[in-house]
């Protein structure tokens, strides 16, 4: 089977413009064929408050009402993933800025929840995923770069978890290649004690996850990023690791940086 | 050779949430092969209202400053390009939406004059349309459905005009496919008297366009149009007419509904 890398990139990366450009160069660089996939970082935070449109948190996870959705329609599949777009032409990757309507590459479901309505968020189904699209890019040298937007085929865009994105999309993409999976963000990996980067976990099994997460030493933001990482590995994707942003050049085939999950 | 057809749909259609979704309703339902390029309509310049961001016209002209071609970006390829794909997949035509710099289509080049500094807009260049990967896309039953915002191949995206982008398109495309190219709004076509929605002209030739316009019967907007369309007639698109956008709904092969020129 042929190889293929997905890479998450993370939000905190892509609010600072001299880390993305860096990434990005390195990203460029790699000369396997790869997928890159994207949040969007605090932007659409930001426009939301100067647009005066009040965001609603319920347990930690925002609504996505009508307002809400198009600016984050307007910040993901527009002016983030259309300047990473620009960046890696210039970069000579021939990139193609998709979200999950184009193409039909993703589609998603309304989340439904008995109590709470968390207005216009999709939740990846089984199947959701059409490879064949996406095949065909990488084919022709071409290297996808998705937002999380993504639709439920009727019309209605839906505003999806960029890592757990990433997760299906390496699922999907697993049955045709011999696929890698890497989450980028601002760390090196997972960390034994958060406010030390020298504590760097290089391995790590379910199990030791469970153990480590009981003890609350895996924090509450690495949780669904590692469910989603494990749920990767054991759908038959090849490797999962969590990595800096900048450890994407090191070459994959060599040595894998950061966290890698077995 | 095989027929494609290129569609523009102006700015007052995509206002207006009914007759939009009438024209992609329509649109959709044409067997053809067929790309749909779009501009953006008012929704830019109220988030510029709503941002507080000064827009600068020069001779009618908006100046992009980074702020303003940062929302471009974000309504024309992400705002109303998202929503017409997720719509046109509603209605199983498998859209894909694009813009210049995605596997990079369209290149273009930022304006330089002696006077004035309009900032980041882009001018299409010779051979900047890159034909191929829509060739591609069309092969494989896809419909491109691509924003007015290009790129200059260095990493900045630029605004492009949507009129100047639909012909130079469908001339770029005319190399392959025997191509219509259709310039849809909210009239009937050219009318004699701007005022009199009765007054169609069913038929117009390069002089009887020259002719109108000294005569100040052809107004202001209609100009670009009509140079943009006569350019795509003389440089070997087989037919160009201008046409109301429920017109679209007219079999091509039987009737150009609207304004032809000759």
């Amino acid at each position: 089977m042929k190889r293929l890398r997905v890479v998450k990139i993370g939000g905190n990366i892509i609010d600072s413009p001299p880390e993305l450009r860096e990434f990005l160069h390195h990203f460029a660089a790699t000369d396997e064929p790869k997928i890159l996939v994207h949040g969007g970082g605090k932007l659409a935070t930001r426009l939301a408050e100067q647009l005066g449109i009040p965001q609603t948190l319920i347990d930690g996870r925002r609504v996505t009402d009508r307002q809400t959705l198009d600016i984050a329609v307007m910040v993901y599949a527009g002016l983030v993933n259309k300047n990473i777009v620009a960046m890696l032409q210039a970069a000579r990757c021939n990139a193609l800025g998709l979200c999950g309507a184009d193409a039909n590459i993703i589609t998603t479901r309304k989340r439904m929840h008995s109590e709470v309505d968390y207005g216009f968020v999709g939740d990846v189904v089984e199947g959701g995923v059409n490879g064949k699209f996406l095949s065909q890019c990488i084919a022709q040298g071409i290297t996808p770069v998705i937002s999380a937007i993504t639709h439920d085929g009727n019309g209605t865009l839906l505003n999806t978890n960029a890592d757990t994105l990433a997760s299906a999309i390496a699922i999907a993409m697993g049955e045709q290649f011999d696929t890698s999976l890497s989450y980028c963000f601002e760390k090196k990996g997972v960390l034994a004690d958060p406010e030390d980067d020298n504590s760097l976990l290089p391995k790590m099994n379910r199990r030791d996850y469970q153990n480590l997460a009981s003890k609350g030493i895996i924090s509450k933001g690495m949780i669904p990023k590692l469910d989603n990482a494990f749920g990767a590995l054991e759908k038959g994707v090849a490797s999962v690791n969590i990595c800096h942003a900048r450890d994407i050049k090191v070459d994959s085939a060599l040595a894998q940086p950061g966290t890698i999950l077995v």
